[in-house]
């Protein structure tokens, strides 16, 4: 419990310890989580008589979408990334804790942490996203990795450096052909946005910067399971993005899955293999484990299914938000977008505001789409509002604008804004940093 | 050689490969390290009949008189980082190599690397720089990380921001105060700019974030062995320097070298005992293994002696610069400054220059000292130039101005200085990561 294992009682020295400043008797609200969702939730407690217990493995919010920017060096990944404590320092009902959650205890009501606290909560919410799936091959993590964390995205960038400093200086044709192929799994936003991505670094960015090599001479290759890419996506804008890829020097395969993966390449079905030193996992997410903490069955995806309060079946206190759960009921399915979580997290905030105010439990969650935006390089994105299609440089002021503006803090959106100028200008990239 | 290890006739494909295009005929320039020195070696031989190669183990040249503000969540890694093929990419004669060099055969002019390759040379550059050292006790690197390259930034920055994480959790006043204190062994100019920072994030940036202590009441400890700290400084700006720090909040302590080093703590002679989770060394610095590489005896900080040409004796084709050199003959011995490096770089390329155009080898080199400079924090630094002396905010706008000035490319100068602009007004810190 947060008493036994942070007691109130260390308060000793008045000069260096504040007193929690709840009072005691208020319900407390534990958030394991605090991305898009978790964040969300908190933020729609500010003002409800409860306190706000917040835990997550890491320091920092990470502003998802725009990771690829981190993994092709175009952004610092302080620049996605934000103190989660600075976030909600205004919100006095909330205490943000650095914790790994592994376990969760619902009978008596407590979460377990791997450093071996343990905190009590009247109200738990869920909401530790997904990671990357290999299709029960997770044996291919460690040869293609995915992009869900800052580390990730840090990764990703010293293997597409290093692959032209490998190349610089190889001995033979084929090892300078492998180390200048790069394979992107998964045709979905994250697979657009990092095959493009590669490709202006490729014919851009690098093109002066070698003396052995011509780094526009790089292989990059898209490859997706299904029949097109952005499959969420109209057709019409998923031919677009396809041609605006082929012309910029992807080469986008579709309808072939990948069979194997390992240190050399890949083979996809029907047989080609593809010598690569660089494989990138864009391809399928399953949930964190939290259908493993409460005991239950997720889906095929491992997500919890819960109900149309977001409530896993049966309980009266236990929310399951985000790309960790699957909601049932009428209607679509929920995506694994940032404005989805964004919605839950605020739908279960007010409503438990509501309940702990004493009154009638809200109205059912329900999702409502605003779009599906994926960017492509340099001046072309594709955006598909309800009604609004827009595609090319149009597109592209969209998506970024959208982008800026959902950034956190005012220091982040400046950088990130004269980034993106100083790089449409000069074709560099600012953080091309091997770490 | 780099003929044997990276031939040219691997060209099969022209759109695949580029020739070398330095004739064969050409003097080799080997450069080892692509710091202060060897960066300046490699443009002082712009426009010489010579084909260089830059050798270093990372793609990127660090200004290290700021990775201190990377340390303190001030600045990204990026920021202070600039990939080298990047800086050359204009100056034909110099191909850029990443690799990590372990040997040096100075009878078949060999360089070798850990990676396996041999580079040939006519001539030999040596600026690999200086490590931290901890006086014949290196058992106590562990505990007590330098700060000499990106990666050692970014440790620092985890381990100050990760103590004040686990004090906010704290079961016990002693653990809290132990991960609440932070103590920099070393009065030079790192170690004064580490605690004024460390300082500045305690009693500023931090002050709303936390919920249970109160990170102004933080223990910030320099400890410096000798009777001040800046001792290359005038003793008035020793003291304003120590009067500063102990305004903002740091314990001053000089004369008083430590004894021991562990997880818990640090002793100093006169047997203090302080209880920290976060020790970080700026007290000493020991040169590169170059002195093995060559077989030749190191002075006491393992420097290479050479002579006025900046060539180890009996030499006429291996120069040692940069941190890793001690300057024999008269006049005041070399400090380990950045403008010392460049002055020695600029002093080599030159001579190799005129030697290869079949002129008279130039003159000795002669260190001309620019000036002494470091910051205290928020509004105030010191600078001592030959004539001039300044404190307090001007001297904070001139460290500012220079340092802005000396980084490398605009992208980055922009976005320091907005960093700074953005820091002094909100007393926030844009880089607040635990990675």
């Amino acid at each position: 419990m947060l008493r036994a294992s942070v007691p109130t009682n260390i308060a000793a020295n008045p000069a260096n310890h504040k007193q929690i400043t709840s009072g005691e008797t208020r319900p407390r609200v534990v958030i394991i989580g605090a991305g898009f969702a978790g964040l969300e939730t908190a933020r729609a407690l500010s003002g409800a008589e409860v306190d706000v217990v917040l835990l997550d493995r890491k320091n920092h919010h990470c502003f998802q979408p725009l990771l690829y920017q981190v993994a092709t060096a175009a952004l610092s990944p302080a620049d996605v990334a934000w103190p989660i404590r600075s976030i909600v320092s205004d919100q006095d009902n909330v205490i943000v804790i650095m914790a790994d959650v592994c376990a969760v205890d619902t009978t008596s009501k407590i979460v377990r942490t791997k450093e071996g606290d343990s905190f009590h909560y009247d109200y738990l919410v869920i909401a530790t996203g997904a990671y990357s799936s290999y299709f029960n091959h997770p044996e291919w993590a460690q040869y293609a990795p995915g992009l869900k964390t800052i580390e990730d995205a840090t990764r990703i960038r010293a293997k597409i450096l290093i692959g032209f400093e490998r190349a610089e200086k190889g001995t033979s044709e084929a090892e300078i052909q492998k180390f200048m192929t790069f394979v992107v799994v998964g045709g979905g936003p994250t697979g657009v946005e990092l095959a493009g991505s590669i490709a202006e670094i490729a014919r851009s960015v690098l093109v002066r910067d070698f003396r052995r090599i011509n780094p526009q001479s790089a292989r990059i290759v898209l490859a997706e399971a299904g029949p097109r890419i952005l499959s969420t996506f109209p057709t019409d804008l998923s031919d677009y993005t396809e041609k605006t890829l082929t012309d910029v020097g992807v080469e986008v395969i579709t309808g072939r899955a990948v069979t194997s993966c390992d240190e050399q390449g890949v083979s996809l079905a029907g047989g080609e293999r593809i010598e690569t030193a660089c494989v990138l996992w864009a391809a399928g997410v399953k949930a964190s484990p939290a259908a493993e903490w409460l005991g239950v069955e997720g889906d095929r995806a491992g997500r919890v299914p819960v109900n149309e309060f977001l409530l896993i079946p049966g309980s009266s206190n236990v929310f399951v938000i985000g790309d960790t759960a699957s909601v049932r009921g009428g209607g679509e399915p929920v995506p694994g977008l940032a404005p989805a979580a964004k919605q839950m997290g605020r739908h279960v905030g007010r409503h438990i505001t509501a309940i702990v105010a004493g009154a009638k439990p809200r109205q059912s969650f329900v999702y409502r789409h605003q779009g599906d935006l994926a960017t492509i390089g340099r001046k072309a994105a594709v955006v598909a509002f309800s009604r609004t299609k827009l595609r090319g440089f149009l597109g592209w002021l969209v998506w970024s604008v959208a982008h800026i503006y959902f950034l956190i803090g005012a220091r982040n959106r400046a950088v990130v804004a004269i980034n993106w100028v100083w790089e449409y200008i000069t074709f560099q990239r600012g953080a091309r940093l091997i770490s």
